[in-house]
């Protein structure tokens, strides 16, 4: 199959071999696959992500002198099953995932394995046990945003939001649009949103938010202690670079949350007296539950989440390391499409 | 009045003017005061406190050219009021008081202020407001001890602790002694705790400690994951050096709970994707609540915190310099009190 292909901390396309599903797997051909920016950060960091996953037993134990097929949020078409394999949908229909792959006792992650390819290539293989039929009547493009929004699901979950809570989103890629979506859901105003690109906040606005911030005009924080008036601030860190967690910790008001969605892989350095002075708690996040996944494939379905503004663009599978690049300076992109298949 | 007072970075015992009593507040003889490790820090980092608590509104906005009487965790005998003040104290009663001073519109810091000396000195002046008077039969140096408990029971009300979350203490110096005491009020079991020391290790026991680690032999956490049986874990760091919250990320298991009650006065680093992989939650905490401060006085009143292991020297307003040396090596001591009558 074609596929960009991750090779010695490039990336580039090539034909490689099939995937071949195993028993319990189902055969797919990717219909489209968001490219993430977790996956911008892996080819620059592909050795941290290693050594760390390794430290903490995460499934993202792959072997970075071998090909890695990225892509993590798919909408795809089933094709064939593996052997002995009984599963719930059959050849044509469409489904999403959980971008994992249980094999040989092992949970792969799909699209960060040497065994397990993402949607950046035209086929992969599915755990039968995961796949999620795509409702009839929502897009494509529009079922392979569940996993991103998933994410601000799981972020806003983790973050013990209460109604009469303040919420800031700092950082308006997919991500915190994502976060923004799932604020949305909860009924929480105002949310507010920050990020220097004008193209960003107007996507935020879009999304859910009912006050965007502009940080170059000032402090995105010292702003939002004003809107939120008094209210208990949760602060979304969605931005995921060094340096931002300490801001954060700086500006924030007494006794804040501080939910950490964005995806720093370098070292980061703190200040604790600014988290002890001010009782700060910093809830990481990653991912999501298997059920807050179904459930945001049904509110996409069922409109209360409309992504459709956050397709931004679309390549083919020729066209990925260019996006890469494109996405590199995120101003004008939120969510870049690949469709391995397209012309 | 003689105190030993913080001067120029240095621990000097000196004659200084007596505090004078303003209206609202009770002019009070120092009977015992705890020496609390934040003040070592605070001798070494004064600096940094200070610009710390700029950066957050804390208020420990002290002028360090002028003289600093330390102490904060003290019980004293009222001896005068200020001008139109009423008290439900009287001369002669014994009390307890948050360090806290309200005066003139601003709180000081009582012990981290210019205004308000702490209990090194002979003499204090507390506001009548939040003095608690000591219960009968109740010893001074125990009533003492109210402070430093208050945070144990304050640190384990934050953690959110529920009755089938294993905790694990890191640290058994009086902060770790007071979470050890305030998890036995809990009933939660097994604590467990970890120390070099044998001699904290051995009061951990006392406090209320099931399983006591000596992270010499193995590592806390790992020797902590087995006892805890995958219960949820909640990681008490009471430490407060650079790097212990690293190592405390990188070992603790997924989706632990972490409770920062040491006291880091330096800048540290940190892996976020440790925290991120991990789901880890990081709750700082200071201080406590005035309920919780009273209800720790009543703790230890009826028995429930039995803080009379936790004494283990006594000085007079002299020793206060030593005290501070023999405490930087804290292997041998819990709490040294401070007696300013002392001969």
């Amino acid at each position: 199959m074609r596929a960009a292909v991750m090779r010695s901390s490039q990336l580039v396309v090539d034909t490689i071999p099939d995937p071949v599903p195993h028993e319990g797997e189902v055969l797919v051909k990717t219909l489209a696959c968001g490219i993430c920016g977790s996956d911008l950060h892996a080819l620059k960091h592909a050795a941290k992500l290693v050594e760390v996953a390794k430290e903490t037993g995460a499934p993202f134990q792959l072997d970075l002198t071998r090909d890695v097929v990225m892509g993590h949020e798919f909408c795809a078409e089933v094709i064939d099953y593996g052997p002995n394999t009984s599963a719930a949908v059959r050849p044509g229909d469409r489904v999403v995932s959980m971008p994992m792959l249980f094999r040989g006792g092992r949970i792969e992650g799909v699209g960060y394995s040497n065994e397990a390819p993402g949607g950046y290539g035209e086929l992969m293989t599915l755990s039968a046990a995961l796949v999620l039929p795509v409702p009839n009547g929502l897009t494509t493009e529009h079922a392979a945003l569940t996993e991103p929004m998933a994410v601000g699901v799981h972020a806003v979950a983790k973050s013990r939001l209460e109604a009469h809570d303040a919420p800031l989103v700092i950082g308006c890629g997919p991500v915190g649009l994502a976060v923004i979506a799932a604020l949305k859901l909860k009924g929480v105003e105002p949310i507010v949103a920050a990020d220097f690109s004008p193209k960003r906040r107007a996507l935020a606005e879009r999304m859910g938010a009912h006050i965007v911030l502009d940080p170059a005009q000032r402090p995105a924080v010292a702003a939002f202690v004003e809107a939120a008036n008094m209210r208990p601030a949760v602060i979304f860190e969605c931005v995921g670079v060094p340096g931002i967690l300490h801001d954060i910790m700086r500006a924030a008001p007494v006794g804040s949350r501080v939910v950490v969605a964005g995806v720093c892989m370098e070292d980061d350095r703190i200040k604790p007296m600014l988290g002890i002075n001010k009782e700060l708690s910093i809830q990481f996040v990653l991912g999501y539950t298997p059920e807050e996944f179904a459930g945001t494939l049904q509110h996409i379905a069922e409109g209360r989440i409309d992504v459709a503004p956050l397709v931004t663009g679309r390549v083919g599978v020729e066209g990925v390391p260019g996006a890469f690049e494109t996405l590199a300076r995120p101003d004008h992109h939120a969510k870049i499409l690949v469709e391995p298949w397209r012309a």
